[in-house]
C-alpha cells in the first residue's frame, strides 16, 4: 500500500500526460485480453491460443479490424457485445472516457488531468476542454443511437418483423461500427448486400466521416451552432486554423482517392455498373480505406494500382484526435504543403490567411518519414517471414498502421512474428507516430509546448 | 545569324548555370540519339524503332543500363565503341568536359562557366574548380586505362592469346563499366564467370566506388595527396565537410545494405556459399545496386526481401556530382541524420564538429520526399499500364531512378508509356532532383547560393 502511494505520487509528479495516455492504452489492451479470454464470451468448445487473442484485444482498442480468426464463429452475442463497447472505449480515446467519468462523478478535475485531456483531444487551448470533451462524447454516443435506431427500423422494414432481433443488432452493429471506425466483419460479407442502396452507403459515408474529421472540429461546430442560436446577428465566429485545415485535407484527399479509384477500376470493379454506381462505390472506398475499413466486395478483385491507392489512403489515415489511425490528414497536408512551398521558391507555408509554424512543419516532416520508414520496415520483415504477395504485405501493413483494417485475406496466415509486426503497427497507428517520438521526453522538456502562440496545429 | 546572336546573347545573360547543365544533357541525348540510329554503327538488317533507340539514348547518357533490346544483337563493333564513349560523356557530365575542351583549346573561362562547373561539379567554391575537374578528368581517364590493360592481360592470361582481341575488348569494357557506372551487358551473362574470383571482385568494387563517391571527393584527396608531399611535417589539410560527409554515408550505407542482403539471402542465394563467398557476394551487390548496376547471376532467383532492399539502395544511389544517380547517399543521408536528432530532442544536425545548415536539412528533406513521391507515381502509372509483378515494377523504377540499369527483365516488354516513364525516370534520375526543382528559378533568385558561408554540403 505504501509502496503504490508512492508510485501514485511518482506518476502525479512526473509522468508526462502523452506517458498517460500511452500507459490507459496498454492497460486497456491488457484489460481487453483478459475479458477476451472469458469464457462466458466465447461460444462453446472454442479455443483461442494466446498471441491471437492479444492481437485480438490490440486490434479492438486500436479500432483496427484486423482478426486471425472469423469473429462469428468465435464470440457469442456476449461477446459481440463486449466488443461494440470495447469500440466506444478505443474509438473515443482514453482520456475523453476518464474526463466523461470525472465530470459524471462530480470530481475536480486537477490543471495536469486538463493538460491530459488537452493531449488526447489535441485541443491548443486549455480553457472549457473539459466541459468541451463531454458535450462531444454526447455527441457520439447519440448519434450512434439515432442512426442504430434508424438502421435497425430500415433492417425490420426490408426483412420483416419475425427478424426483429437480428435487424435491430445489425443496425446497431452498422451504426457503431461506422462512427467509431470499427470496421470488424460479423456478418462475413461486410456491406456487400447494400451495394446498390445509395441512400444507405451515403448514409455510412457520413459516419464514417464525422468519426475520422477530428473531435476537435465537432467541439467547434457545435460551438459555431450555439454561438449562432445565442448571437444570430453577429457572425464573426473564427474557426480555429486546425478545423480548417483538417475539414480542407479531409475533403481533398477523399476526392482525390475517389478520382483515382475511379480511374484504375473503370475497366475493372466499375465496369458492369451504372455510371451512378460507378461514382457511389469510388466513393465510398475513398472513405472507407481512410479510416473505418467496410467494404462492399472481396478486396481480391481489384486491381493491383487499385490495392496500392487503398494502401496509400489507409497510410494516411483520419484526422488526429479522431476515430481513426495512419499518419494523418493534416500531418501528410502540411508536409505536401511544405514541399509546394519550396517549389514555387517559397520560405513559408501560409494557407487560410495564417502562416504555418515552423514547429508543426517540422513535426508533420518528421513524423509522415518515420511512419513511412516504420512501415518500410515492416513489409521488409514480412517479406522475409511471410509467404503471399508483396502486394497483400504492403496492403495488410497499411491497413493495420491506418487502423482500418481491411485484408487481402493474409491476417489468419500470418506466422508469429508477422502478428507481432501487425500488433506494433496497429498500436502507433492508432496512439499516433508523434506520440510514440515524444513518449521519452521529460515533462520539463514538454512544457513548453503550452507556451506557444495559440494558433498552432495539431500534428501526428 | 542575327537571330542565333541575339539568342547566343540571350543564354549568357539570363540562362542560370542551373539551367544550361540540363539544356546541355538534353542535346547530348538528342545527338547521341542521332548517333545511334547511324547505320554504321548498327548490325546489318537490324532495326530499331524511334522510342527504342530514345529509350538507349537516355539510357546511355544518364549511364543507366536499361535497354530494350539484347546490345550485342543491335550494334557492331563500332556501334559498341561509340557507346563506350558515350559513357565516359554521361558519367563525367557535361560540364566537366566543355571545361576539359576549353582548358586544352586555351581559352579564357568566363565566371559564368565558372559558376556553371561549379553547379556541376557541387564544389561550393570557385577558385580553382577549373583546374580540379581537369585533374579529376585525367585521373578517371588513367584509372579506366590502367585497369583496363591489367583487365585484358588477365583475360589473355586465362584464354590464352589466341583471344587477344577480346581479351582487350572485354578488359577496357568492363574497366569502363565499372568506372564510369555504366554497366550495360555485353556478353549476356554480365560478371557470372568471375564469381569467384574475389580479387577480380574486390577490384570492380574499387572501381564502382571511386566512380560512385563523387568527383568532389577525389578533388580533394588529390589536393590532400599533392599537400602532404609539398609540406610532409605539417598536418592541418582539412577536408570539406561534404567530403567527410561522401565517405561516411558511402560506408555506412555500404556496410547496412551487405549485413541486410547477408542475412535476406543467408539460406537462399548464399547457401550453398562458402564464408568468404557469401561475404563477398553480400559486399558486391551491396555496392553494385547503389552504383554501377553489374550482377553476378540472374536476379530472379533471389527473394522478394533481397529485392526490396536492392531497390531501396538503388533509390538512394550514389554521391552527388559522381557518375551515379539516385537520391544521393549524402542526402539521404542528412534527412536520417535530421531524423535522428528530433528523436534525441535536438534542435540542431551536428556532425563532424560542424553544424548542417538549415538550408542544406531543408533541400535534404524536399529531394528525398519529392524523389519518393516521384518513384510511387511512377509504380502507380505502371501498375495500371504493365502486365509484371510490383515486386519487378518497383524493382525497375528503383533501377531506372537510380540509374543503376538492373532489371528482373521487363524492360523489353514494357508498353510506350511504361518506356516514357522509366525514360522520365534516368533522366531525372541521373540530373538530379534538385536540378529539376531549381530549373525554373531565375538567375537572380538562385544568385544568393553563391553567398552563403563556406560549409554548405551539397544536396542531390
Ligand atoms: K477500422
Ligand atoms: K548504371
Amino acid at each position: 500500500m505504501n509502496y503504490l502511494s508512492r508510485l501514485k505520487t511518482k506518476v502525479r509528479t512526473e509522468a508526462t500526460p502523452i506517458q498517460l495516455v500511452v500507459s490507459a492504452y496498454l492497460i486497456l489492451i491488457l484489460l481487453t485480453f483478459f475479458l477476451l479470454n472469458l469464457p462466458i464470451f466465447l461460444k462453446p468448445g472454442v479455443h483461442v491460443s494466446l498471441l491471437n487473442s492479444f492481437f485480438m484485444a490490440v486490434s479492438t482498442i486500436s479500432v483496427t479490424g484486423l482478426t486471425t480468426f472469423p469473429l462469428s464463429q468465435v464470440y457469442n452475442h456476449a461477446g459481440i457485445i463486449l466488443l461494440e463497447f470495447l469500440f466506444q472505449i478505443g474509438g473515443f480515446g482514453v482520456t475523453m472516457l476518464a474526463t466523461v467519468v470525472m465530470v459524471l462523478s462530480g470530481r475536480k478535475i486537477t490543471l495536469q488531468q486538463r493538460q491530459l485531456i488537452q493531449v488526447d483531444m489535441n485541443q491548443p487551448r486549455l480553457s472549457g476542454t473539459v466541459r468541451l470533451s463531454y458535450s462531444v462524447f454526447i455527441l457520439m454516443l447519440v448519434l450512434q443511437l439515432f442512426f442504430g435506431m434508424l438502421f435497425s427500423l430500415y433492417f425490420t422494414w426490408q426483412n420483416g418483423l419475425t427478424h426483429l432481433k437480428s435487424a435491430i443488432f445489425n443496425g446497431f452493429y452498422i451504426s457503431v461500427s461506422a462512427v467509431t471506425n470499427a470496421g470488424f466483419d460479423i456478418t462475413g460479407s461486410s456491406l456487400a448486400p447494400f451495394r446498390h442502396n445509395y441512400l444507405f452507403l451515403l448514409t455510412i459515408m457520413f459516419l464514417i466521416m464525422l468519426g475520422g474529421i477530428g473531435f476537435p472540429v465537432l467541439v467547434e461546430f457545435q460551438q459555431w451552432l450555439s454561438f449562432k442560436y445565442h448571437h444570430p446577428q453577429q457572425y464573426h465566429f473564427r474557426f480555429s486554423l486546425f478545423s480548417k485545415l483538417a475539414v480542407f485535407f479531409a475533403v481533398i484527399f477523399f476526392i482525390t482517392g475517389t478520382i483515382l479509384i475511379f480511374l484504375t477500376e473503370f475497366k475493372g470493379q466499375l465496369a458492369d455498373e451504372s455510371w451512378p454506381g460507378k461514382l457511389m462505390t469510388a466513393m465510398f472506398y475513398s472513405a472507407s480505406t481512410r479510416n473505418a475499413g467496410l467494404q462492399l466486395e472481396s478486396l481480391k478483385t481489384f486491381q493491383t494500382s487499385t490495392l496500392l491507392i487503398f494502401s496509400l489512403l489507409m497510410f494516411i489515415g483520419a484526422s488526429p484526435s479522431s476515430v481513426g489511425g495512419g499518419v494523418r490528414t493534416t500531418t501528410v497536408g502540411i508536409l505536401l504543403l511544405y514541399l509546394a512551398a519550396f517549389i514555387r521558391g517559397r520560405r513559408n507555408v501560409n494557407i487560410f490567411g495564417r502562416r504555418i509554424s515552423q514547429s508543426d512543419i517540422q513535426k508533420a516532416i518528421v513524423v509522415t518519414n518515420l511512419s513511412m520508414l516504420l512501415c518500410l520496415g515492416a513489409v521488409l520483415i514480412l517479406s522475409i517471414t511471410e509467404n503471399y504477395s508483396l502486394t497483400s504485405l504492403i496492403f495488410e501493413v497499411a491497413a493495420a498502421f491506418g487502423t482500418t483494417g481491411l485484408s487481402l485475406g493474409i491476417t489468419a496466415g500470418l506466422s508469429i512474428i508477422g502478428k507481432w509486426v501487425i500488433i506494433i503497427l496497429m498500436f502507433v497507428g492508432r496512439v499516433g507516430m508523434l506520440y510514440m517520438l515524444l513518449l521519452f521526453v521529460s515533462k520539463k522538456e514538454q512544457d513548453f509546448n503550452y507556451k506557444y502562440p495559440t494558433e498552432q496545429v495539431i500534428i501526428g
